[in-house]
């Protein structure tokens, strides 16, 4: 740890900036010339009031923080479990090799899920009857931390314990269970999750795949009907899986029942296909390269009627439909349900992928020295700068936000799935919640990939520092799953689904009950003037941001006013045509998703601010997270500016501050930041990067100690720009004295 | 290309927003309840001035757009160049393949150049002398094209004959091109730019390597004094590489005479690292395979006194240093001014990027379907959701302006380096416009590629379908030949010098003219009062923001207020210590570089509009574009709307405008948007992604067609939805009558 600490924390702390050694004189005081332009306003905006004495009532630096307690909060609530997996993480046998084309890839990780049946790690997932410790949040827990041993390994083994055990133990009956699950567990089963098609992702209602009932032989016939309905980019299709869970349409004495999983044998023992199966290979892809997505077709492939996975859908053996939810909407959206677990799983890796890039490019940033620190004779930190600062801080605060806010989903997701609390309103909320998190963490973790990715300059485009390959991998991660956009279009939908019962005083309560209590209390458009008003005043303004409660009202309103303006405007046409009512959806449709990404935000703040409510840890510590908590609701109020003065939520003045006082917080929080990051607790093994094991310190240490000993010995040359710069300023003063 | 447009223009204009098909009713009618919660306020906000006439006084479609005179707008300067390199990148020789593992890669590419050489491809950047064309602009468009071969084509080519070849045309001398140069061209001398070591990459001044001359020998003694000095990063380091052009510190007679530029063989005929020099190899990159980036050491190697680049510095037999040049600083800005081709040539490959980026996208997002279109029993087109074209739309505009602006850049390029303008100022302005616009057009072009990627889902993350891949070899695009922020700081500098000229009075004509001459011109902090009340009236406010001196306007003053703010700010401690001003400097550091991108976006939108003032086409293709122009101003005004605010430019009305009109444009362009990416050109021989290639539409149709029979025949089975709505609205008819 201490040979990640750039020097000591003094010495690099609010280091200046350096001036570009080639400029000449008079470029580098460019500046004093701007005099006569100065005006009072100009003065002001420069001053952005960091003159505010609001400002100095925090000191500016205090002592480190507790990184074991700051390390057991990120933990969670599944700290052995995360544990168990991170030391897997960094056993070598369970490593990607960046050298490995994709065949060899795909083998390789193959390999290491026989190694991890071996070791038990499914087991999590399923009932004690099968060997298996049930535990639902623990279960993902440890499946998000594989993610740094290599994501194809993450993510095939959801493929085979999340998606494919998952569906046959959520939607299938103990004979399935007993028939199947062991077999899976132990990878004799290696499976494949059968639900996209070429021709329909988001939409799954209206996948083409058919499973027509044939009461003669009382089986199922799985049929592809065209092109568009071939099942595809399905993990463990191209190569390995040997059978499928596969989402058709049902359809028995004429009647289509809708879309329904059934288990579908597809390779033999030699891994040919079975008759009526082709396939084709998705081939390379832009990341996730050790899994063999794929193509399957079938062509009146027959399977026993039991083989229809029928916890929420049965039919008799004469061909009856039976189903204990008369709804067929409700039952689609209970069986897809189960899905939610990927959904949860990816919103705790997109975490672990922002702590480990920035554990990375903060470490290399903290030893890194570029651009001569004049006068003092050594290059400066990059972290020094501000503009590194900007990049990496806010995201920082992000991945905070975002492990806080996972665990609290992964908390709920345990209650449904575990049993404890499993009510149809549960369960709607935690598809809502679900739908929010991992498209806003998962968008905030690529970008932070990203950002991460160009801050190590060069050597962040390397393999061997990880991150450029982190973000390949990552990046599908906003897309399967659901969609994004998609997911977040539910959750907008959901939004104005409240609202309606919030203003019709349902009693009923709503998943945006936490955002309404505030963000329906009242400051609303109807109070607009009068807050203004309140808003004019200058002074005590920092003080004002700082606080809690004015970021939470900020970050509601954000979504609260333009959910109210969404429903005002389809309410115009609620008693138009069907095509008129959706061109006026359609109209809404970018607010409606951009709305429903600042919900998430919100939430993620509210975690965070949750977390420091209820954590007991020293008060330097504590203060150190809320500066990095009131970054993370800066940055966020910062982005939508615009919108908070085109409200009158801000004044100019107060918007001011919003920049201003983020600066300062990004300059309290710059000795922080190796603190902050080594808490996430990843050591090399799990980072393995080779700019933040040390070396590029070593590297600077090197560097200095020979600059030290050529001065030392008198031997140094001179340099001609002193020579060059001695001669002109001769020769300026020969000038003046003449 | 009448196979890629999806469907006719009419039938997917404006097409609904679906249903979810498995909301229930109460669902899909929450908004009705919503119509207690209007106010005044929520109706207009709402309303957003859709009803404002100015809106209606274009027609929302026009005719199709000529696509062969934006096609030869696009080609630019050197029309005939560019289209030979497209033949050449449609050439499946020159193809990446996706299947090889990178040592097969880096072979393929190698082979490649040797190819190229054979079609006299480099010749085009050298002398007549030595049988080139002699066409500094022509041979960067060529360059440009090779992009959409493989990039790793590109870029090793750009090495070998841009900046290896380069660096020898324009840092040596007549010696030194008649014994290099035609080797180099014919490939017999694979080459390898030596310049960026492990501890410095932007700060190029501060190399470690060392050049010391021996007045015994007449040699110069290369040598690494420590690890941070090794030189990195190197394209043909690792394998391919027989001699390097290699930056050190000269040093003659104890004075060390800054960086010099050194031809150094490094390998013999068999490949062996000649003695004295070690190397390592970069390894898996983030992208670029097809190169072999290394490492190289030098441990007192000696090469003779003539190998010195001598055209900006020499060393006599006796070791007397001379230059033309008296400042060093000077010295070096000059020979690193020969870095400026590489920087004009990725920002024409972004722009190259983010138009094949969008040809795929847009041509998949035109006949992609998803989500029942209720009512139609046909699927709504992607393109037709509000949220796709707020995705793809102003990225369009962006990749329009992007090559235009490059178009200029180039010209202004030819000019000086083809020795028509080649004056110190045009040097400085070419460099500036470099560090300017190549970090705007390559971060564009990376935030394009990303989008589209999502866009395109799963069957964007494929190899197949390209766009997956281009992202990961465009990613370094942003770190070199300047990393995007370091460049757009030395632009920032360089307004607030011409900044401070102006207000000198400084007749001297700035970089900053263009933008001085409006941005100067009085719209200061001083007269906002007045501006604002001028802009207090809403009405004709759509028509305001229609009128380029308005979009002028914004975007200059977006420039020029934080640049006075900034000079204000350093010059309050002009007088301070060196310490205190770099604090200060730091402080604004962010606000400079945001306002230098600002700056480089002007540029790019002032390129676009100049393009549509000499544009000569017929109205409907001018109106067209001009819509694009228009999304371009308004969606950068709106990114920045905060600060417009802020400033006072813009009331809050006047604010709900710009996203107000800036969707009513992504409406008008909509059924343009397929005639504007097919005006760029490339063939599926350039794309080579399967989803543009009218392969979605052939299977959208084909499952048209079997549903369309199926129901024709009488067959299809009754869906089960139906049987239960049908069922829920007798229920409820049922209760009324009661």
């Amino acid at each position: 740890m201490s040979r990640r600490r750039g020097g000591n924390v003094t010495d690099t702390i609010a280091a200046p900036q350096p001036i570009d050694p080639s400029l000449e004189p008079h470029e580098v005081a460019a500046a004093d010339a701007a005099e006569t332009a100065l005006t009072e306003a100009a003065v002001d905006a420069a001053n952005d009031g960091l003159d505010d004495p609001d400002l100095d009532v925090a000191p500016a630096r205090t002592g480190g923080i507790d990184q074991d307690a700051v390390r057991r909060a990120i933990f969670g609530t599944w700290p052995e479990e995360r544990a168990r997996s991170r030391a897997i993480a960094a056993d070598p046998q369970f490593w990607r090799d960046d050298s490995l084309a994709m065949p060899e890839h795909r083998d390789r990780v193959l390999g290491q899920l026989f190694a991890l049946a071996e070791k038990g790690t499914p087991g999590l997932a399923y009932p004690k009857k099968y060997g298996g410790g049930h535990t639902a949040g623990g279960n993902i827990a440890a499946f998000e931390e594989l993610f740094l041993a290599d994501p194809s390994l993450q993510i095939k083994s959801g493929v085979q314990w999340g998606l494919f055990g998952g569906a046959i133990f959520h939607l299938g009956t103990e004979k399935h269970h007993d028939k199947w699950l062991p077999k899976l567990m132990s990878m004799e089963l290696p499976g494949i999750y059968a639900m996209t098609e070429t021709g329909h992702g988001s939409d799954v209602a209206s996948v083409g795949t058919t499973a027509t009932y044939d009461i003669d032989t009382e089986e199922f016939v799985i049929h592809t009907p065209f092109r568009g309905a071939w099942k595809d980019y399905l993990g463990n299709a191209a190569k390995h899986g040997k059978a499928a869970v596969l989402f058709a349409q049902l359809i028995t004495k004429g009647v289509n029942h809708g879309v329904h999983a059934f288990f579908v044998p597809i390779r033999d023992d030699e891994g040919n296909f079975l008759p009526g199966i082709g396939g084709e290979d998705d081939g390379v892809k832009g990341g996730l390269n050790g899994i063999d997505n794929g193509r399957l077709h079938f062509t009146n492939v027959r399977i026993p009627r039991e083989n229809l996975l029928n916890r929420y859908g049965d039919v008799a053996a004469d061909g009856t439909y039976s189903s204990d939810i008369d709804s067929p909407g409700r039952r689609f959206f209970v069986m897809l349900g189960t899905l939610v677990q990927g959904r949860v799983s990816l919103d705790g890796a997109a975490a672990v992928a922002m702590q480990a890039g920035l554990q990375i490019a903060i470490t290399y940033a903290n030893q890194r020295r570029q651009f001569d620190n004049a006068g003092t004779g050594r290059e400066t930190v990059l972290l020094d700068y501000q503009r590194h600062q900007r990049r990496l801080l806010p995201r920082l605060a992000q991945a905070y936000a975002a492990t806080f806010a996972h665990d609290e989903f992964l908390r709920k997701f345990h209650e449904v799935f575990q049993g404890i609390d499993d009510t149809p309103d549960n369960r709607a909320d935690l598809e809502t919640l679900a739908a929010a998190l991992k498209p806003a963490s998962t968008w905030q973790a690529m970008a932070t990939l990203q950002e991460c990715r160009e801050a190590c300059g060069g050597a962040g485009f390397l393999a061997e520092n990880r991150i450029a390959l982190l973000h390949h991998d990552l990046d599908i991660y906003t897309t399967f799953e659901g969609d994004n956009n998609v997911l977040l279009q539910l959750v907008g939908k959901r939004l104005l689904e409240d609202y309606a019962k919030k203003i019709k005083g349902d009693p009923a309560r709503t998943i945006a009950t936490q955002v309404a209590d505030r963000a329906f209390r009242g400051i609303g458009l109807s109070r607009l003037g009068g807050h203004v008003g309140d808003l004019g005043f200058h002074g005590r303004s920092v003080g004002w941001l700082r606080q809690a409660e004015t970021q939470r009202n900020l970050l509601a309103a954000r979504v609260e006013e333009p959910i109210a303006e969404i429903a005002a405007a389809l309410n115009r046409v609620a008693k138009a045509s069907p095509a008129e009512q959706q061109a006026a959806f359609n109209a809404q449709q970018n607010k409606l998703i951009e709305t429903a990404h600042a919900y998430a935000e919100l939430i993620q703040w509210e975690a965070f601010t949750r977390k420091l409510e209820e954590f007991d840890v020293d008060s330097d510590t504590h203060r150190v997270l809320t500066w990095l908590r009131d970054l993370l609701g800066l940055t966020a109020i910062e982005r939508d500016l615009g919108w908070y003065l085109m409200s009158g939520r801000l004044t100019a003045q107060r918007a001011r501050m919003v920049s201003s006082y983020a600066n300062r917080l990004l300059a309290r929080l710059r000795p922080h930041a190796q603190d902050l990051v080594d808490a996430f607790g990843y050591t090399d093994a799990h980072l393995r990067a080779k700019i933040a094991t040390g070396a590029e310190l070593e590297r600077q240490e090197e560097a200095a100690a020979y600059f030290a000993e050529l001065r030392a010995s008198g031997n140094a040359p001179v340099d001609e720009r002193t020579l060059y710069r001695d001669r002109r300023r001769a020769e300026r003063a020969a000038k003046t004295n003449r």
